[in-house]
């Protein structure tokens, strides 16, 4: 932050997309702390104007004009457009916050969860900052506070992840997928459901509709997907526990927005049901719903255009006392996207005052 | 089994059922081994004629007369039902195949998969044998191949249920919720799903149309629910490992029929994913579908109507040589349900061979 006095400068990167819009609601409801908000986009975009906190903007081309006077950029874009300008723009003393996969491994770029790990955003020698994958992010925060009283050991997490998360192009096609078969008497019969979708499965591999699909991302090695390798990688960086096993399967479901996981969750000692409430109670940014017997756990619909991480189902593993199960669940594209860049934009802007 | 030389008389308790309709199917398709089927079900239903093998047969009712001259008896009844009733035919000499969880956990009752356990069949000195709850057989014959050879220690499992696990309601209540929220732009704020539906969640806690519901069956101690318990308690049972570590979380997802689970298999020593996937694609009932690069894995529309267990996405953990991950698919009203029955069945049948 070399200027000081007057309010930063924000630029919002790829403001069109299905991330931007959210972030664009975001900015218009939290404490603003902002001076100029400034909308970029690919040149295809510019001249439109999208309303952020009550007035209407025009989007500007990316550019590296685009950046002058600019202190903060938050970037909602693909990995090669991140890699190609979060440089340009932070060589010219903007402080990046990449919510793309180009940076999130990168030694020298701190991977930020603010409730977790604050402390992270100050060492940036490339002045990038990334934001987690939003799977990573829809449990993290739970995880975080738990780890820093229990101390974790192992985990073992399956996915639940909504279709949002592959974009805009995931949720038209459960869209288009579901008004084809609602109404009808499909998913009985073997491959009725696929000879109904025809060939439309947009960016997932199979059917979403009346399916789950056990793949999210691309091809790895020895058959592992990147969204696996991502929750791994990035939960290990984040706590500070650079061996910490984790065992993970993603898989797809049909649900609009806000991923879902199960977390079997391994400490270093024995573990307490009342403990582990207590401390998802009191965590910031993480509620606990948790009561079966009045039917209260967390789910998509209930969770999707909210703020925290919500933790349900809380027990402690029959077999082992120092292990516990969760669902978890949080909006993929709020705290999973656009809230973390924001909160991390707003820890910057703090440093200023 | 007392009598001897002519084929065996099979009653069908519950045959107007969900599960009793698929088990008219399967028995229609089998290499057929039965003399006389009888169909029998609740005095409301007695009267219906039902198909099976090509001919129609009528419906009896219920009643210790119903079971005269039967030599084996299928019952895909309630809990309470089969409770009262099959001790009553198991004292006319009835070998009893109950699919209910009476009796899946009485020790003088063996809990049969035929491909894991055929042996056990054998020892049933109350004349009942059980056949285990859906969840625990959508993978237990892919478990039991592995175990066989690599010895399990420990499992993490988690659930992809789908909602004709919950009967013919389950089934109704998704379609019903379907036809309300197709062609809306509904899942993308808090709430509006659930308005849409309203009160009208049939046998599931929450809305299961656009959403994941972490919950199946009834609430036992400890906030777990049922279903958890029974595939705990099943998978126990049917392995002869008494003290197996088991933790599972159950989800319950918008898929019509086959149930799906992510496993996390710890075994005694090391394993190999080329050594896993051999045992795998040749252990009887089991199909290896497994080629991410080429789009294959298996998922519940593919899976629906199919006899065996499918398993897809086998790794073996990053961080643990022991441990394999694994996606196993299977269909909830066939092996799940009347396929392991039918198959029990015809084992007792074939001790008169």
């Amino acid at each position: 932050m070399s200027r000081s006095g007057a309010r930063p400068t924000l630029a919002v990167v790829g403001a069109t997309g299905a991330v931007g819009a959210v972030m664009l609601r975001i900015l218009s409801h939290r404490a603003d702390v902002w001076g100029e908000i400034r909308l970029v986009a690919s040149p295809r975009s510019a001249g439109r104007k999208l309303a952020v906190r009550g007035e209407e903007v025009e989007v500007v081309a990316l550019s590296e004009e685009a950046f002058d006077g600019v202190d903060v950029a938050m970037f909602d874009v693909p990995d090669d457009i991140a890699e190609r300008w979060a440089p340009i723009a932070a060589a010219k003393g903007v402080v990046v916050i990449d919510n793309s996969g180009a940076f999130r491994l990168d030694p020298e770029v701190p991977l930020v969860v603010p409730e977790v790990n604050a402390h992270a955003v100050r060492q940036r020698p490339r002045g990038i900052i990334a934001s987690p994958h939003c799977t990573t992010l829809s449990m993290i925060v739970a995880l975080g506070a738990l780890h820093a009283e229990y101390g974790l050991r192992e985990l073992v997490v399956s996915t639940y992840q909504a279709v949002s998360g592959a974009g805009r192009a995931g949720v038209d096609t459960l869209r288009r997928q579901l008004s084809l078969v609602a109404g009808t008497e499909l998913g009985t019969n073997p491959g009725d459901v696929r000879r109904a979708v025809g060939e439309g499965t947009g960016p997932f591999p199979e059917p979403v509709a009346l399916n789950v699909v056990p793949w999210a991302g691309s091809v790895r090695a020895d058959g592992w997907s990147s969204d696996e390798m991502q929750l791994r990688d990035e939960t290990r960086k984040i706590l500070g526990l650079a061996k910490l096993p984790v065992a993970v399967t993603c898989v797809r479901v049909p649900v609009v927005t806000a991923h879902a996981l199960t977390v079997h969750a391994r400490f270093q000692g024995e573990v307490t049901v009342a403990g582990a409430r207590e401390i998802i109670a009191t965590a910031p940014g993480v509620v606990l719903f948790d009561n079966p017997e009045a039917g209260e756990f967390p789910t998509p619909v209930d969770v999707v255009g909210t703020d925290p991480t919500w933790v349900g189902r809380v027990r402690r593993s029959l077999d082992d006392p120092t292990a516990l199960e969760l669902f978890v669940c949080g909006d993929n594209l709020r705290k999973g996207a656009a809230l973390n860049t924001a909160q991390i934009a707003e820890l910057v802007a703090a440093e200023r005052a």
